[in-house]
């Protein structure tokens, strides 16, 4: 039996932290078993809500390679290439967009949110507004049976695969696969303020960070506000290191932290080294592998080439019988 | 010194008529000797407002180009292209449009007055709204200095000019020419019934019609309606067949035949003979080539074929620049 085909990017807006290395690159990692995995650096879909500021884009391409390999993304099973480097997202994209209702766009939740939240620059282009038309394009391009997606990027696949049913009814020809969600089972990570981790609120740890870096974010997460002095008792449920503790220790050693919390035997200071460590072991395979790849960037482009050269293939393929059910392929004039 | 380029596309969303003969191709034929010429086959174009009947968008490319030929378009003297054969168009639209507000595209004049006028198929989708986005790519990625456009057109110029503006004023880089509009002096030729001459009014004489078949579609033109009877006097002002006269015919014996009209001097069946004979000769140059190019078609494909490889190039190297001003051109990583 084939595996099925899963397809999934991420953006090169910026530096990978924990909580994406827990929340998505682990999956990926998974998934390679599995089936026949499609990851890609959507360096397109990166401009589409920052096209101003595009000076670190470039390295932000390598560092997500050099994190995937650290992560054990391995390119002899998986295919890792670049969006910009396979043109038949562009062209798909093109046409695609010929046939999707702007209203369809409009109502995308994340849409409006980010038109709403986002003041600083002018979110409302022709390109941010096509954002789910060219992540369709994405997709379809490799007939992926399976995304993995977060809750909030559900209406987004629900929206490919209603252009998916859109073309085929138009063209009268069966051409895509309509993907179906795959919702990851993540481990959720706060930041070190106990807010959603992210680079712009400064409370991350990153995938690029050393370990003595990490160690000394580590020491600076938020514990239980009311406990002042290590002889008062303290909640782990509102202390952030617990919630880290969650993911990166045993639930039998965490009971018993909980326990000394709440009795003030263990104070903050040595419970948190005690996590420190905890990641370092967690990550001393990535950490190891990262050593290695952080330094040999022309290899890693080397691979990312590679990969889009066979994804070109593919793409180029579901193109051609795109254009044909559209009647405007120019082969065969 | 290098001659000032030009650069002008048809979509192939249907068969050339001698309005369009007499409004866009006579101009492309005689801009040949004194500019450097691009002229494509804007297939992409056509998609954009039919997306669902595409049974003859492929013949209509063909046609395209057995017509230019015809007209005296030279292969040696003009890249003659296909847009869809061109993907560079496809990645600059995308990348044009990132930087590209909607409400600029919203306030072209054809946008709304298709949206409000077009009421059999949905008009209102993204790649309709992206039109002069695709256009704006289709110009800026030669450098064209010169853009002959009709007077509904100088608002889509504008907004090109608008755009090349603001990516520079963004990328703090140059890479475009602001493109000038270049008025063409156009003859106007009505259709067979005093209305614009349009396929879809079912009143316009196709470049594809036999001599014959012209020649019998003349005997049609609409005349003074008051002129029911021979011997009634005419007003040539009021008479369709003038108004081709006007074009076809030399100012002198134009005289003449208004003067014979309004002294009923001349009967309208006579008048339209000769009107049919004076497009007879006036086409003879066209017929010939004609005669010769329609049953060549894959060597016409050849030509438009061979010119998008030209076209290629030049495209290619530009969008090298705009990628490298961006600082998202992958060649250097």
């Amino acid at each position: 039996m084939t595996k099925k085909r899963v397809l999934s990017g991420m953006q090169s807006s910026g530096k990978l932290h924990l909580g994406n290395y827990l929340g998505a690159l682990e999956n990926w990692v998974t998934m390679q078993e599995a089936y026949d995995c499609y990851y890609f650096v959507a360096d397109w879909h990166a401009l589409s809500s920052n096209y101003e500021e595009t000076d670190g884009l470039k390295d932000n391409i390598v560092d997500l390679g050099v994190n995937w390999l650290s992560a054990g993304i391995d390119p002899e099973k998986s295919v890792m290439f670049i969006q910009s480097l396979v043109p038949q997202h562009a062209v798909l994209f093109l046409l695609l967009g010929m046939i999707t209702p702007i209203p369809w766009l409009e109502r995308v939740p994340s849409y409006k949110e980010k038109l709403e939240n986002v003041t600083d620059r002018d979110m409302h282009t022709h390109g941010f507004l096509g954002y789910p038309v060219l992540q369709a394009a994405d997709i379809v391009l490799y007939k992926a049976d399976v995304v993995p997606v977060g809750i909030d990027q559900l209406p987004h696949l629900e929206l490919t695969r209603e252009i998916v049913r859109h073309f085929h009814n138009i063209y009268k020809t069966k051409v895509f696969v309509e993907p179906d969600a795959k919702m990851a089972e993540v481990k959720k990570l706060p930041g070190l303020d106990g807010r959603k981790m992210s680079k712009s609120y400064g409370n991350a740890i990153f995938l690029s960070d050393t370990p003595d870096e990490r160690d000394k974010k580590t020491s600076l997460i938020v514990t239980d506000p009311a406990r002042v002095r290590k002889t008062d008792k303290g909640d782990p449920e509102k202390c952030v290191a617990y919630a880290f503790h969650k993911v990166f220790n045993n639930a039998g050693r965490n009971a018993e932290i909980a326990n000394d919390c709440r009795n003030a035997n263990i104070g903050c200071v040595a419970c948190k080294k005690e996590l420190a460590k905890n990641i370092a072991e967690y990550m001393a395979p990535f950490d190891e592998r990262r050593a290695k790849w952080a330094g040999r960037k022309n290899e890693v482009m080397d691979i990312l080439r590679a990969g889009s050269d066979k994804a070109r293939v593919v793409a180029a393929q579901t193109l051609a019988e795109a254009e044909a059910a559209m009647k405007i392929d120019l082969q065969k004039i």
